[in-house]
């Protein structure tokens, strides 16, 4: 791929371990960060992995995401628990607050877990992953600085409030992980480094009307001046839009709302982060034989992708599968990072100290940083 | 209302709780059953109301729904139950497992009740509200007959899947209650009935491609010949239709698969119904303070309220306002029943001996059955 520079896992590893042990993390956080990250590189998500290096480093930079902060479990119960984050780095509370869940769920069968004051933990998906991992099913939601447009407002007042599910099956397993928003706002990035009109049904000018134009949404969104982007079934009640927006709302309530934390419209005001997150595991033995149910799924699964196709369309995927494919390949051919990314990277290092050649390599060394992505 | 007949609640609620006394059920079932059915007319959900009843009918005529079914818990824990339904009433089935999971709730926290081989049990809304009327996050799920195609598909594989969560909020409830495809097959009868085209992005062909013939989807879904309804998100993963079809997979989740019973697609085959749901239940109480929990979200939904609107939008709702607003016009001015239901109460009367006049009035009497939308 062209703009594009290849890199094993293993190199990347290397990389990040060595970044946010630097940054002053320890050796067993820097671990987490970096399995969380780069699970989404390996997954197929590029927005979420390497992209995101440069927010973290200009977050830890300014202060919002505190790297001693020690969270703090405010209150608890058999099968709850709400944590302060104390604006913490977003993927060590997310692992902390999900491996809480998934020992109370084990315990007693199901377990919600919320956490506040946090900041951007990466996929939601990894979480419910570790869940997955345990034989559980496993939920993830995170708020976020407002992007979604209530259905009828002009406004953002709601995060891109991905939710996500995992549950084992065989011989993938189920794994859905997406914004309650139609897309995210890379989507929208993505459109305007490249010229092109947005699709319709995508996102809204500062009057609240549907816009192709994406340079003048994300000026919008940066400037907090009105529009961003819709919810899941676009901008009328016809297509859904309230139901988007009501997905939005569950999110906000496993995560804001039942950590008693920042609702997205506030969030990310101030030089204040105050994400909050929410996590979910659930014991399948608590509904009988737990190999019987994930057979019983792994049976639905095969029967969904084993239906007929729509015409021209060769296959039906299941949600998970996309990544398991993604995963492999990325493990065997290596990871593709965008050269931007990796002037990002190169930038990193220098930050750190951290000699760019031996760990990026000779073609890194010599790119220069066009312009950020960063515009937090 | 042309084509309307307007009944009191009261007269309504006599001639039901009448209704369901004659076919056999228990006073006090028929009152569960009754207010399940008159809730969705009071909340203007006139597809699952009055216009229902002859499927409960002709489900029961053709030995479908069991009056007798006793339900049995198969399986159960502090923090869950499965229910055997024994193909009886979705209704009575769903107000048990609800009770169930809202005492657990008490108890422990949180609950998750499932239930397998039921019928219909109505809005999924009404069992969410059932747990917020004590103070609990309520959430409600079921399967149906298959009529969501899952995306690049051509069959119906997954039901309409609604997912409804309620949460106490001042001063109206948070209350969510939707399908997870775009519409339910009630809107695209009424575009059939008035010979309109369907708007782009509902339903597909016998080929699964989009298409706005709303009398050649709906024979097609009837006689299982391929095609339906979109998930949320339209036709394509441009659009989101992979995340509807995700939702959906989450309503399977807590429905069939953690019953054990029949995934969308096995239902309603060869004389047999099936249809699963799943309840949950959560106490506020194990995260902190309920009231300021609910004050927390009171004031974010006051604040989605009053954000700015879009051009030419007049009010930005929340979930659940709008049910309240229609339970109020309706308790005070009546709800209007379509002629064609009338109909179809006369049509109930005349099976059970009820005596038409006297519970329907003099206007209803002399209405003739046309076409019974009854094509289940």
């Amino acid at each position: 791929m062209e703009n594009y520079i290849k890199y094993t896992y293993e190199q990347l590893k290397k990389f990040c371990t060595d970044a946010f042990l630097e940054f002053g993390f320890t050796r067993e956080e820097s671990d987490i960060i970096v399995d969380v990250l780069l699970t989404s590189d390996l997954y197929g998500i590029e927005s979420h992995g390497m992209q995101r290096l440069v927010r973290y480093h200009k977050g830890i930079e300014k202060g919002l995401i505190k790297i001693d902060a020690k969270p703090e479990i405010v209150f608890e119960t058999p099968v709850s628990a709400v944590i302060e984050g104390h604006d913490g780095m977003g993927q060590l509370l997310g692992h902390k607050a999900m491996s809480i869940a998934i020992e109370k769920a084990k315990n007693v069968g199901m377990a919600v877990v919320t956490v506040r004051n946090s900041n951007h933990y990466g996929i939601a998906g990894y979480y419910a992953k570790m869940a997955c991992r345990e034989g559980l099913i496993g939920m993830s939601m995170t708020n976020s600085e407002a992007i979604m447009v209530p259905t009828f407002g002009r406004l953002a007042m709601l995060g891109s409030n991905p939710i996500a599910i995992a549950m084992p099956a065989e011989p993938y397993d189920f794994f859905f992980d997406a914004s309650t928003t139609v897309v995210t706002r890379g989507k929208l990035e993505i459109y305007n480094k490249l010229g092109k009109p947005l699709p319709e049904g995508w996102a809204l000018n500062a009057a609240g009307k549907g816009t192709t134009d994406a340079a003048d949404v994300l000026k919008n969104i940066v400037a907090k001046a009105g529009g961003g982007i819709m919810p899941l079934g676009g901008e009328t009640e016809q297509s859904g839009s309230h139901k988007g927006y009501g997905y939005g709302m569950l999110c906000e309530i496993f995560t804001s709302i039942l950590s008693m934390g920042l609702t997205s419209n506030h969030t990310h005001i101030g030089g204040k982060g105050g994400t909050c997150h929410g996590f979910i595991a659930i014991n399948p033995e608590v509904f009988g034989d737990a190999a019987a149910i994930k057979e019983h799924l792994s049976t639905f699964l095969k029967e969904l992708r084993e239906s007929p196709k729509s015409e021209g369309a060769d296959r039906i995927y299941t949600h998970g599968e996309k990544e398991v494919f993604a995963y492999e390949d990325r493990m065997t051919n290596g990871i593709s990072v965008n050269v931007n990314t990796v002037a990002e990277m190169v930038d990193l290092c220098k930050y750190l100290g951290m000699d760019v050649k031996s760990y990026l390599g000779e073609e890194a060394e010599n790119l220069r940083l066009s312009k950020s992505s960063y515009d937090m």
